[in-house]
């Protein structure tokens, strides 16, 4: 389908949100009045201006509060509605949308809607306009979209049409059955949002919190489904008040939007389209290829060359060598890490730089990225064949799963062509990945992890610390062998950042075998490991009906302790260094939490640390 | 009565919290055990750290997921409460919480739950400590304070009474009628908090949205009432999770909570005491004063002086003089602005910097800010005899209303001792100042605005923005010649400031008696207007069925118009120039509001005219 976006969807001025959707690639735009009325273009003007960026003007919106009134009103609604499609002839908007009247309807009757529609229609078709109506959730007397279409045939007008909006069906929890009962030239408008699934009253719901589609809980796929199979044509426009967004650069709003609209459609295509055996022609496809099937390498930028050795050689790894550009490499079985020095420029990123992902098929993964609008940056000295730019300010390298034991870029290290002695290895996987996130950047953080790599998100936990709430997300391919968690910090520690403060590390989690062994390595190679409370293992004890004994070695080792029905958890960590520290990991039975329990504790304990 | 405040409604270390709270003035803390089990304080090294600071241990909190278990899993949970105890004894704290289960619970049997109370009660008391039994709204089996109450009263044991906190009883809308009928002594604790009526579930509005008393819309002074009238002699206990005060200094949070306590106190003592014809003895009482009566004066700070003298000569402004310190005095009849020069320094702030209000007993008002933790700053230039610090960076001045028609101070600015020539104003009052808010002081400037000058609270609006949200409330005394405006600006604006880019302006309103005869004088003095677009005249037509002519004449001026069923508004604004803007209005008939449907066309004006 064409995609939109509307202009209320964006910040900044409407030059600046015309700006960014064209730029993204959106073929179309719904102008928003109050855009319109701030803006010192003329509506000629703007039309002109979308359509020399390269895009239509779809719509013009909203036109309110118009039908179910008396005679007398009707006649000022009337004049209102003329100046308003004389403006939608000049903004050259095919277009005008009508919402079900909230503010001044007082005639339940849908003969006298249908036939205030009608005159409508003819005032419209005389401006080569047409009307598209939508019920909105809240609408005095027009609240459904099946209630909206049966006066749409009632009123039996040409230039009198539907428009269908995702949120005002599915927050009403409208059954989808009836779409198809729905001509699809009698749909004039697709918009779509998401949201989450909160209680909340339905005005604040939409004015707030909607999201793009995917980066909520409706059944979006089923919903444009349904509108795909009744044969529309016209565009899926995308219509989000979101309070975040309304504070975000435009220019990467407009690139999520985008990209969430095209994994939607293909997401239709691929699930109900196929099972269906009617996959729509209007849809988006995408190149497919699988889900990043395991971490390839992460990289660590550092201040100075081999701040990290004595914890690596602590932990078990070994040197493999140096590039033509100075990074080492360290490995331990498939765990390969790679340090780069960023040197004493205090606006170099340090900490978490880099991750590369092994998937199946590169080049599919690669077409795919570019499809999500995600493209190969310029480049970089990391060793995937295609390198992305992800939300924040990590860089995600797309790499073939090796054919052999370990990948053919390590022979780019020199000194790496001598393979790891064999021996025990403590360390044998990444557990996971976590790197911090602005709460400007999580939604579009989590859609790329998703889209782009294929991970799976979980639902997400807040947990509180000294500063504020922490929004954790974890996102994971099937296998759990790619787990990668987003943490939302809270904004005083934002600001901090932003104010050239403390920075938010970000770390990685190295799964041992006998995390024991493991903390006591490090503890006699000297590498500082976080302090934790007495208070927090004389909690233990009566939390989870622990042996004394036991909770003194884990208290002896600073490790923590969790468990749930499906096993126990251990986790222990390294002090904070240049923005990254590591945990060590030992995951027993089938447990797969994060021991989010622990979290607060462990927060205080590095607040602490960094103070002190 | 005494007052307590939870450690979690505080951000920081334990210790921050604790200093935070004693530095504030509380007689008591609650120490959450999150806090505790974080802390590397001993649970006796806690208890004494609060003693020394001078604050009492008044409970340890929460213990849960106790009562209603079988008895394999009481034996447990025994196990568990007497760990707790201990620490609760160590604390020196005379309580222990527990909260109705919520997780555990599986027998709903109220026998059976008095009993395991009844042994929970017996190994507390031989360790010197009570137990205090909260209903959760969302308790599994006890979810409301008459049950909580049924039991306690059949478990009959010294060491087991009830805590009541306001959120869990109003959140649910309980009568609170039953409450007399609870002894005040079997009341161990009560906690308050108050919340915003929105349709939320209650486990989310209770972690996320508590806020101090006066700041939500609870009815607390019915609630604070009834248990006063039980002879309850326990602290009055602030516990509020809110997502900003864990974001905010600790140091301001205690302030602005122990403010809004002694505020609620005062307020029932007041309301509904002595309706009753029975003022509890425990609830603290404030000095009264009337609230503002009217603008004194209005400072602006300008890098240069003479900046503005322009502007208020077209204003119809006269030069009353200069004070020793450079001060100017303008003033126009009742309005008076004084302009501070701030000079080069780019730290120092321009802008409103000072608000100056008459009050009928200036030292009773005086002594109720102290009373409300608001004490005299330090020499302050203005004229004020007292001088308070505003949350924001604005100073508020108290001043005695003027015996003779203008103020003695004016005698202070030399040249001031002749009067403003006799001469028709255009210029008669200060409609209103508009204050710009970082979103974490909003709450906090609230009640300040309240509790200390007697304004009241207005419903307050969000008015979206090219840059995000503005929150919109207006604070106003009962004749309406007192009008505050805090605007909460988006937190991008509010980051740039923070970054050193755009500050966001305030601005000061002034009435006319005739606005077009003003704007055409400012015009003519060459004092640059905000130029409005012709699509916002345009729009207004059809809008409100106006004139050609007459939507003409305002185009030509750059007024603006609204009107709602009380009458007309136009208002019209000058450029931004040093973090201020001066708007005229002109009301007609009895309209109250404040244009706010204008306002984004306005700050879309403004945004564009700062880029230019």
């Amino acid at each position: 389908m064409r995609a939109s976006i509307a202009t209320v969807s964006l910040s900044g001025s409407l030059e600046e949100k015309l700006g960014a959707a064209a730029a993204a690639g959106f073929d179309g735009v719904e102008i928003f009045d109050n855009d319109l009325i701030a803006s010192p273009l003329s509506p000629r003007g703007v039309g002109r201006f979308a359509r020399d960026l390269g895009m239509a003007v779809e719509l013009y919106q909203p036109f309110r509060d118009f039908e179910g009134v008396l005679e007398s009103q009707f006649e000022a609604n009337l004049r209102r509605a003329a100046a308003k499609l004389d403006v939608a002839a000049q903004l050259g908007a095919p277009l005008m949308l009508l919402c079900s009247n909230v503010a001044t309807a007082v005639i339940d009757d849908d003969d006298l809607l249908a036939e205030q529609l009608r005159v409508l229609g003819d005032l419209a078709q005389e401006r080569g306009v047409k009307i598209a109506y939508e019920a909105l959730a809240w609408g005095r007397f027009v609240s459904t979209y099946d209630h909206a279409w049966s006066i749409v045939r009632q009123a039996d007008h040409p230039a009198v049409g539907l428009c269908l909006d995702s949120f005002h069906m599915l927050s009403r929890r409208s059954s989808l059955e009836l779409i198809e009962e729905i001509p699809g030239e009698k749909i004039f408008f697709a918009q779509v949002a998401d949201a989450p699934l909160i209680q909340l009253d339905p005005l604040s719901w939409s004015r707030h919190y909607r999201l793009f589609p995917g980066q909520g809980d409706f059944d979006l796929v089923g919903w444009t489904a349904a509108i795909a199979k009744t044969g529309y044509a016209g565009p899926m426009s995308i219509e989000v008040f979101n309070d975040v967004f309304r504070q975000t650069d435009p220019r990467l709003t407009a690139i999520d939007g985008l990209r969430s609209l095209r994994y939607l459609e293909d997401i239709t295509a691929t699930t109900v389209g196929f099972r269906d055996g009617a996959v729509s022609p209007s849809l988006t496809r995408l190149t497919h290829s699988g889900p990043a099937e395991d971490f390839d390498y992460i990289r660590v930028a550092v201040p100075e060359r081999h701040d990290l050795d004595g914890t690596f050689l602590a932990l078990g790894f070994v040197h493999r060598g140096a590039s033509g550009n100075g990074d080492d490499l360290w490995s331990q079985g498939d765990v390969r890490l790679i340090i780069t020095t960023s040197g004493s420029d205090d606006t170099a990123p340090v900490g978490i730089v880099g991750i590369g992902f092994h998937l199946v098929d590169v080049e599919a993964a690669s077409r795919r990225a570019g499809e999500l609008l995600a493209h190969d940056v310029a480049p970089d000295p990391s060793p995937s064949s295609h390198v992305l730019r992800a939300p924040g300010s990590v860089r995600v390298g797309l790499s073939p799963a090796p054919v052999a034991n370990e990948p053919d870029w390590i022979g780019r290290f020199s000194g790496a062509t001598e393979p790891e002695p064999a021996r025990s290895r403590a360390i044998d996987h990444v557990d996971h990945i976590a790197l911090p996130q602005n709460w400007r950047t999580f939604d579009e953080a989590v859609l790329f992890y998703r889209s782009i790599l294929g991970l799976v998100a979980q639902p997400s936990e807040d947990v509180a610390d000294e500063r504020g709430l922490v929004r954790s997300q974890v996102l994971a391919n099937g296998a759990g062998t790619v787990r990668v968690v987003l943490n939302v910090l809270p904004t005083s520690v934002v600001e901090s950042v932003a104010g050239g403060g403390a920075r938010s590390p970000g770390h990685i989690a190295l799964g041992s075998r006998d995390i024991f062994s493991t903390v006591r390595s490090l503890d006699l190679n000297g590498v500082p490991m976080l302090q934790l409370p007495t208070n927090y293992y004389d909690d233990l004890i009566g939390r989870f009906d622990l042996s004394p004994e036991y909770v003194q070695t884990l208290k002896a080792l600073n490790i923590m302790y969790d468990r749930n029905s499906d096993g126990e958890f251990l986790q222990a960590y390294t002090e904070t260094r240049d923005n990254v520290f590591f945990e060590i990991v030992q995951r027993l039975g089938d447990y797969l939490a994060f021991g989010a329990s622990n979290s607060p504790v462990r927060r205080a304990a590095q607040l602490r640390s960094e103070h002190s």
